[in-house]
């Protein structure tokens, strides 16, 4: 795999050497993690369900009130330039938009508010993936092991859960405290103390009656995989039920399982140590393992033409 | 004053032009707002209460488990080169250390934990103020309208309320709000509905008793302003009372102020429309004007060797 420094960025407007790939300190993205973001996977040279981002990054910059001017498909043009000049056609891709350097810097003005007028910074960085579809090898480290955190996800009172943004210190502090017990990832609840999601992932088991997801009325971002895995189960009929979940729901589950657009489906070995659907090798169970490979095959036909199906 | 692009900042340990004052795009402190800051304002060549500052930004890393490795003599050298560099002594100055940029950009690896071994970024950037102390102009512009928000702190459950980091949507969201009514900072209240602060100022009033402000318990910045004005309360035998208030008790106190590093105190004229304290002319209350102007004695005494004490 190629290190960062091989590869091109896409840097407000232009195309540069990532190794300059800069953004100024005065930018609101830098000083106040002001801006909106959202990660990509491209398989095949196409990103995956680019609409359903491109409007998850609209309904961002609305909550934000950050009116960049940029049409998604001035957006989507500086993705594929940014592969293009990678030579990648199979890769992750992160595309963040700032409301840039207002006048005036940190000067007499009030900084923190935003000035209506928006120069705004787009930023692409992208790294080399695997190839995805059918056959493919699991696109993160194995079967996760999962915990339930005291930290607790903001309130959507504070800031609106389905907005994506570089404020990311929730997540972050969630992630901090699995470094006692070597977990890969957080079980958060929202400030009620129901199940919301993971620091980076949404979260879905199964019971003897379907698929269970937290609801989008919680502090629940809605996950591109999220309404993929859906689609899906709904084309198969397995009842999948948005609903409110207790942590203890979870670790009795009969399978759990994880989605991003970076894991795809990833399965879950155990919830605060207890097992819970894949086995000793951490095979997953049946439900997961049909629905990642019903995933793996919507990539295959429709990134790389139906070539292994 | 000059502008930005006149000046000299201090970025990852050297002093560069403001115009290239930039951090990488894979910097932790711009992809997840991952960084500690303090602003800080120099009065007469000498940072305003460095220990203080000094003992909150330690406090803030701790939170964040950002182990930078930088004494306090060191980072405070940064700040002073700067100011040296700027030929500035009368300025505001804001310090952020940020996580750095951890190997594998955004990779393969997870992105999201942050790696031990941290190589930090410091970044220092300052701006012209006016001299301060006895007889200075205000450092605002005028006495503040308030306006109660429906956007909610962030909980401490989710985000320490004591640690002042690059996560600041949650207040730029407050202060959006106040486009509506052309209010000049937002009135926050906690989770549980009890006032909490403003978007970046601390909450102070009075009434017949004495002065009151939100405890520290709830979710509130320990601001450094804040501790001065009950440092110069206590000694002028103003009883203080730290506690739990809401909304309609601050709008019908006697007199309302603000304070923080770069106001530092601000009346308030009007709360949610309501007159509060400072008379037609904007004038400010007996107890806010007193204890403004101890605020600048101590500023004169300490900065400008009590010239016009």
């Amino acid at each position: 795999m190629s290190e960062p420094s091989d590869r091109t960025y896409h840097v407000d407007g232009e195309l540069v050497s990532a190794d300059a790939a800069a953004v100024h300190v005065e930018d609101r993205g830098f000083a106040y993690g002001d801006a909106a973001v959202e990660t990509l996977r491209a398989y095949g040279g196409e990103v995956f369900r680019w609409s359903d981002h491109a409007e998850r990054l609209a309904s961002t910059c609305e909550a934000l009130a950050l009116d960049h001017g940029l049409d998604d498909a001035e957006l989507k043009r500086r993705v594929d330039e940014t592969l293009a000049a990678n030579d990648l056609s199979d890769a992750g891709v992160r595309l963040s938009i700032t409301r840039g350097r207002q006048p005036g810097g940190f000067g007499p003005e009030l900084p923190l508010d935003p000035q209506a007028e928006v120069d705004p910074t787009v930023v692409v960085v992208v790294w080399p993936a695997a190839r995805g579809g059918v056959g493919s090898a699991p696109a993160h480290a194995g079967p996760a092991t999962l915990q339930t955190t005291k930290t607790r996800k903001v309130s959507d009172r504070a800031v609106p859960a389905d907005a994506r943004t570089h404020n990311y210190l929730n997540r972050i502090l969630a992630r901090l405290e699995l470094r006692v017990t070597g977990a890969d990832e957080a079980l958060i609840c929202g400030p009620d103390g129901h199940v919301a999601e993971g620091a980076a992932a949404t979260l879905f088991f199964a019971d003897g009656t379907g698929l269970k997801t937290p609801a989008l009325d919680g502090p629940v971002l809605p996950g591109v995989v999220r309404e993929v895995v859906i689609e899906i189960a709904d084309a198969e009929g397995i009842p999948v039920e948005e609903g409110t979940y207790t942590p203890s729901d979870v670790r009795e589950a009969d399978e759990v399982f994880l989605t991003n657009t970076r894991w795809e489906l990833r399965p879950v070995r155990t919830v605060d140590g207890i097992d819970v659907g894949s086995d000793g090798e951490g095979v997953a169970g049946p439900v997961t393992t049909l629905v990642s490979r019903l995933f793996d095959r919507r990539v295959e036909e429709r990134h790389y033409d139906g070539e292994r199906c």
